[in-house]
């Protein structure tokens, strides 16, 4: 319970929080490129430096975790030993390489008035990230809100608080090696619910708010915040196995869709087949499948096909299984697989196998995904496969950014004109 | 006074508004540029056929207006007569010209696993549009929806929903005989708050807001609204004369930046002024603005200039006055200008005059605003002078869209890879 004092000292702490990040915004909106990169570059050396206090930290925090009867899941999402951290040192280098994200020019014209227009790149201002356990989120958040030349205010879960204050160390160390404001990273210092409620009701001081975590956190939050929120929701995503597909190109990519890993969002949740493949196309598939140990849940068909196959329930078509399970369902068309992706899907990630150039071109623009893929695995959902370095999310919703969130999209434009001093006739 | 199920009846008639739009949004999604501009035309026609019944309409409209009192100048907003119906049916050729919002690649790309990646622009889905007075909003409105590819919901004000309903025929006459559904463009059919409230409850079916109107209209949908806005907040815009601004510039730019029009959003409502640029510049543009009955409040080095200049107050730096006043501050530096717009001004609109393209350079990358103009009257800011073709509002917000909001904004972007079976290594 929180009394209302509380949640009052919240406010106060984390409004100041705010203030100082908006601060910071304002100084780090004119940085250069090398000045934000040098930052990064440095931030890659604290956390090595800082690397026994950090791993000490997430001792605890896994100790901590243990005690509170964690899953074997959840506490691995919280480790971090020293391969993990030198890897996550390590992949900084990947979002240096990036190119810059400001000062871009999107688009350039003249109008007949003689105005000249260019839209730039500028970056957004101050970013919230709340997220759960794991560690590197800290990290990737930080370094590409600060790669965009954006302040941001980071919570981490109750689980990783000290891992998260151990790394925060190093963040502020390498901002102030470089003569960067310190307030352009902060971490929220308490497990308090109260700070949240708090944080969502600052849309004066920040721009925009992303949520990494289960769909009830994102709910809460949107549901809560007076700031826009980009959202990572549900990965219920379809591979459609056209009748003009090759046999084994459907056959690896739907294996690699569905089992490379089965708990990320792009892994492919159910399967759709034209009815013309289903005996060509399936037994292969579905012996790898087996023998993988996935369980397959079909319709009548995939039933006849093989004894193995569990029936499957309307609830199926709407489930996001994040496991060894796959739903099969025969389409008798083309246009029958795009309906049901439309319908059941979460307008995350889909794919479609074919050799016909015209089915893939329908189906990529039937489709109302953040992806669509033609002939490729579902599992390429993913910032660093997209070569945005890092990803802050996949971005579920239609507005501002939609598919993998890498430092680019945490930008926004400015238009800026120029002519021979144009005034506007009456 | 609405009571619960007056409530309730608004939230099942709107939701059912909002089920078709859905419906309409999914079959709109894959019609061709040309299908959707033969709509538009057709709208040109129906408007043309339907004037009788739209100019009575209004005229109801504003003989309920005049009998509620309302202002002459809001009864000016409202009035659509044949002279104004014409302009309006004209101005969607402008919409006709514009470029295919829709398939435009934006970003194209291979990475080193083989997959291709084109971002390609595709249509938001369904947009809900409250807006108050002015009857050409609701053609503009669905006119930039279809553009775009998109469905829409239409909210019009109270005073004007006699003629937003005839409005709204022709519209549903241009659709069908385009064989497009009528669902594509909804009006709701009352005036009751409830409504409102109701529909900003539909996120599962609706992707954006836009509200059109007051500040006191736009906060209270944003606060309310589960669905992401599209806010067009204030336009507190500022011009800057530099120390090496060119005096007649200065002087007619500056001019018809505040004059032209004083109650539009983009009209300048302070002017800075480098501290050796005040004897120098601002006799002329003074004896002008006076001349044509401008207010003018400034600081100490203004009253000094000029006797008839006002003292100004703290309280000026902050308004936006819509209105023939005009604050004046002098400046010691380019820096000071920045920081003295980036802390009072609205991130709308500002201007530099300077024949210094570093001075420009500088207050282009420093200003924190959507648009920043050089040597430019800052009454440029609008969608048709962009070349938008028309616009639905200019925003202020930072994310999605930024500025004037025209079809190119009311679009997603979708990416579509393809690969010749590439699978993702574990």
């Amino acid at each position: 319970m929180v009394t209302l004092s509380e949640q009052s000292d919240f406010t106060a702490i984390v409004t100041a929080q705010a203030v100082a990040a908006k601060d910071a915004a304002r100084l780090l909106y004119t940085t250069t490129h090398a000045q934000r990169n040098a930052a990064l570059a440095a931030l890659k050396t604290q956390l090595l430096n800082h690397a026994p206090a950090i791993l000490n930290a997430n001792k605890a925090d896994m100790e901590r975790g243990a005690a509170k009867g964690l899953s074997a899941a959840l506490l691995d999402r919280l480790l971090l030993d020293e391969k993990r951290l030198t890897a996550l040192a390590n992949s900084l280098d990947a979002i240096i390489a990036q190119p810059d994200p400001i000062g871009q020019i999107t688009e350039s014209w003249t109008q007949p008035s003689g105005i000249q227009i260019n839209a730039v790149r500028v970056p957004l201002g101050v970013i919230g990230i709340i997220y759960e356990a794991r560690p590197n989120v800290t990290i990737d958040a930080a370094a590409l809100c600060l790669k965009a030349g954006n302040a941001c205010i980071l919570r981490a879960g109750s689980e990783s608080l000290e891992t998260a204050r151990a790394l925060h160390a190093a963040i502020t160390a390498a901002l102030e090696s470089e003569k960067l404001p310190a307030a352009a990273v902060q971490l929220i210092n308490t497990t308090d619910r109260a700070a949240v409620g708090a944080l969502l009701q600052l849309d004066q001081y920040i721009d925009v708010i992303i949520p990494r975590g289960g769909r009830g956190l994102i709910e809460r939050i949107a549901a809560e915040s007076r700031i826009p929120v980009i959202k990572h929701l549900d990965g219920l995503c379809h591979t459609y196995i056209d009748k003009a597909a090759s046999i084994p190109m459907a056959c690896d990519v739907t294996f690699n869709a569905k089992m490379r890993r089965t708990g990320i969002c792009g892994a492919t949740e159910t399967l759709l087949v034209h009815t013309d493949a289903v005996k060509t196309h399936l037994p292969v598939l579905l012996e790898k499948l087996f023998a993988a140990g996935c369980e397959v849940r079909g319709d009548e068909a995939l039933q006849q096909l093989d004894a193995r196959v569990i029936p499957a329930t309307e609830q199926d078509w709407h489930t996001e299984y994040l496991a060894p399970i796959l739903a099969v369902r025969t389409v008798a068309s083309l246009d029958a697989a795009i309906a049901h992706i439309n319908h059941y899907g979460s307008h995350h990630t889909d794919a479609i196998i074919t050799d016909d150039v015209d089915a893939a071109a329908t189906f990529q623009a039937g489709v109302d995904s953040g992806i669509v893929l033609w002939n490729t695995s579902t599992q390429f959902a993913d910032g660093g496969e997209f070569g945005f370095g890092a990803e802050i999310g996949i971005s579920t919703g239609k507005l501002h950014a939609r598919g993998p969130v890498g430092a680019r999209h945490l930008t926004t434009v400015q238009y800026r004109v120029q002519s021979n001093g144009a005034v506007r006739p009456v």
